[in-house]
């Protein structure tokens, strides 16, 4: 590949030891070398010289846990992010079989409500839904994708029963005053939908992952880090098969690291038999694999997130774990055995502190640099945030939760409870790797949302005013850095991306204005006018 | 003491482990209690309450480096701070001279010009000054004090020739090009005019405290750092006299931590056998002693810095230390033996890496937490910074010389190695305890200032746009903790002070605007509209 300098630009390098050039020398899809204005870095006649005009370059943004395959597949869904009553929701899916024509006994699938943005203040009940439809099986799903609810004829299809609440671990029936279900279902309940829900084709699955991945390229993202295993219920090879088939024809548009989901240890072992081959020696850079990605509790949201103390006027409610301690126990055993990194789904209180613990033990038994990880790690307190920091846990934060949330914190949690939320900054003092992510498709994927929202802690209004808990609030410089040096080490490739120092990935963004001029407010705005992966332009 | 409660207030304790109140309760000069709007603090009916009315309480201020004294003094000087050419230079000191009627013979004292802001680009010589007058003995002094103009009757007077250069260690006689002095006089150069500058009573001084003092609270200071045993050449006693008298009285307006600059072994013998009684038992929680402060170089300003490679264009220039590396380690070595922490002013890479060598050695001799610090600690590079973290020494910066300073760097050091120049982001991400002072009267004491000028790296008219070296700026919360908690932990105060936390001092801020919604650039605008030092209310 021939050489490439880019001249006249700001380029922010996130690293450390040469924070600003003005110059880059691309050679082979790596950082080859960086200069000031006072550098001549072409070494040949052949460089091909491009003038930035004084654009500012930063390393390709890297978002640390989202649903890709879940995004793409939604394109095809109907997005209920912004319905405000039932009746707007019932109208909006009402309007999108007609306009689709969907066939009658056809699958109608919703997802992103929220119920405290809802006039109605409540999860839609089959009553509701049955509204929209009598004919299609219709399910819409929370945005944090932890509590659905489904109308009759779904409801009928599964064969759901109150009855099933004795048979599920981990999740809930709800019932009506009649003790029959009235269509909601919360965490593992969900399950019960699986056998009955439509299915996909390999083929339907790359089109998603590629409508997505090019999606995210076009904000600036150039590594993503995906929870995809469970998006389609017992679709785990396929979309295996269908991630691996992109990588080796060379047609991933963004680097993928596929975290991985799975409930059981038997799920683990079979999974580590069939696919270990590709972990080691991965069919390209933009494909990698890992960590085992646990899901141990709910949301705040949905009540779901399991708390040490009970939700406020709701004192019999402490939430839902997934796991008891012994058998989480056995799971993290299970895959420390195999050598891999977790990642856990823990928001509440209790939740974190059970992961805590969990991952004492078997750091004690197997020790190992394994960069462990809590996803959401939403509720803490100065106990729980010194043991993160001590165990070198790594925290996946997702800024743009703040503006969705802050409102229904002091409701869920009473106000001095609060206080102890998305303490990210925090967490950076006391020396935490806490990377950027969106969760998409719970919250845009949009990097620039959450950089914002990190430097903000405001929603998309600017409110509240001075940001919320804002002595929480990070530096333009931290938010660059959580969604590039520590999502990058979170991955272990911290020597790879991240950073633009000589040896490492050419993967960049190129952006008209300069995030460090720009108003914090206006950080969503940002222009993102090129993007390079691995040294080619892909935007 | 009555009791006081404080409602209808936010207040941000920079305690990490209740981050965030609304009402506080003080008894007998401490923080008794704090809660939320949810909570009913006052515990009987003697508690005197008041409403706030939402204004936002702090910690009050702590500046970790200035010279209290020198500023009281200064207020007698002229200011020449806003001077922009030799002319303007001349006009405002000889204006000075007749407006005060200062009789012939009588020192005149001009202080505070920065030749790179004067037309002429230079430092004042005894030809310039010699148009304020023939018949005053005149000395003009650097922002930095440690470069001095005098006129031909001050170098006649002490008798100052080309010859003292011969004789003085760590500073220069400017010659002309006849080789005679031209009446500049660099670092211990200066030190010639001792004998014949103008003396001061003990009253005096306790007056110039007392202004000095009183004009810091009004801007929310309640503790400095104060480096004031050279104010005056040969004056310690009387400066240490005037101190305790003061405190004694109950008389200081501020609480002040006596930095004891002494330059010898014999100085700081001399002074232990004198002072150490008042170094365990203070007179007053208003006057504490300590660090040994050691000067090892110059400014970058006045080329006087000690640089590893020399200042660009002037190749046979690497500044001026003031000690030997030998020298430097016996001094030091006796510092240890008296257990005494050391703050050393280290500007260019030189001076600093020199201080690290020698701090070295006398922890591997003497151990023990005494957390030295850097004063300034301006050009550094990473492997600096990591020793300095290792080490764990404190650094004092001053945020308000990014503003004076940043068009100067790239003239002094290149631009590439201007780029590793106050690196506070940095070094706070490392784990260095970076505290805030201001250096006055080198820089206006005022510390809202320097929180501006740390959140935006820019100077009073927001130039650079975006900020010198952005990187580098630090957020609202770490600016404030730089004032707070950091100051406090540099002289092992950290569970007295710098917090609102049950047991603390009750020194705190109330300030009219909350600076979490201020924009960064009005940051130097936040009314202080109540100042309270142990519990008491002094603005």
């Amino acid at each position: 590949m021939s050489e490439i300098l880019l001249k006249n630009c700001r380029v922010y390098t996130m690293d450390e030891s040469v924070p600003y050039a003005e110059q880059i020398l691309l050679k082979n899809g790596k950082i080859a070398q960086l200069g000031t204005r006072d550098d001549n870095l072409a070494s040949n006649n052949s460089v091909q010289e491009m003038d930035l005009g004084g654009q500012t370059v930063l390393p390709g943004l890297n978002d640390s846990h989202l649903h890709l395959l879940s995004y793409g597949m939604a394109l095809s869904t109907v997005d209920l992010s912004d319905v405000s009553s039932f009746r707007e929701l019932i109208a909006k899916v009402q309007n999108y079989i007609d306009n689709n024509n969907i066939p009658k006994h056809e699958w109608v699938i919703g997802q992103g409500f929220d119920e405290e943005n809802l006039q109605e203040k409540d999860f839609p009940t089959r009553e509701i839904l049955d509204q929209i439809s009598q004919c299609h099986p219709v399910i819409v799903k929370r945005k944090c994708t932890h509590v659905s609810g489904v109308n009759s004829y779904a409801l009928d299809l599964a064969g759901i029963t109150a009855e099933d609440n004795e048979k599920i671990e981990g999740g809930k029936v709800y019932l009506d005053q009649d003790g029959k279900p009235n269509g909601v279902l919360a965490e593992n309940a969900q399950n019960l939908l699986s056998h009955i829900l439509p299915s996909y084709s390999e083929k339907d699955l790359e089109k998603y992952i590629k409508l997505a991945g090019e999606a995210f390229i076009d904000k600036g993202l150039t590594s993503v880090q995906s929870d995809d295993l469970k998006a389609i219920p017992g679709g785990e090879d396929m979309i295996m098969n269908a991630y691996l088939s992109l990588a080796e024809k060379g047609e991933l548009p963004v680097k993928v690291n596929l975290q991985l989901q799975l409930s059981s240890e038997e799920e683990i072992t079979t999974f580590i038999q069939k696919y270990s081959p590709y972990f080691q020696s991965s069919v390209t850079d933009y494909l990698n694999f890992g960590p085992l990605k646990v899901l141990l509790d709910g949301s705040l949201g949905g009540k779901t997130a399991a708390l040490r103390q009970p939700y406020l006027g709701d004192q019999e409610n402490f939430g839902i774990v997934t796991y008891t301690p012994e058998s989480l126990d056995s799971l993290l055993d299970c895959a420390a055995r195999h050598h891999l990194q977790i990642a856990c789904h823990g928001i509440g209180d209790y939740a974190i502190e059970l992961f805590l613990d969990s991952i004492d033990k078997i750091q004690a038994k197997f020790g190992g640099d394994y960069r462990h990880r809590i996803i959401h790690c939403q509720l803490t307190d100065l106990d729980l945030i010194n043991r993160i920091a001590r165990q070198n846990i790594s925290v996946d934060a997702q800024p743009d939760f703040v503006g969705s949330d802050y409102g229904l914190l002091e409701e869920r949690l009473g106000f001095a409870r609060s206080i102890n939320t998305y303490a990210w900054k925090t967490m950076l003092d006391k020396g935490i790797n806490v990377s950027g992510s969106s969760d998409c498709p719970v919250e845009p994927f949009d990097p620039r949302l959450g950089i914002k929202a990190a430097v903000t802690r405001q929603d998309a209004n600017n409110n509240p005013c001075g940001g919320w808990h804002p002595w929480e609030k990070v530096s333009v410089f931290e938010a660059l850095k959580m969604y590039t040096v520590n999502s990058a080490y979170a991955t272990f490739e911290e020597q790879v991306k991240g950073k633009l120092a000589p040896g490492y990935c050419a993967d960049m963004v190129v952006l008209e204005e300069d995030p460090y001029s720009t108003p914090p407010q206006e950080l969503d705005s940002l222009s993102v006018n090129k993007v390079f992966i691995n040294g080619k332009i892909v935007k």
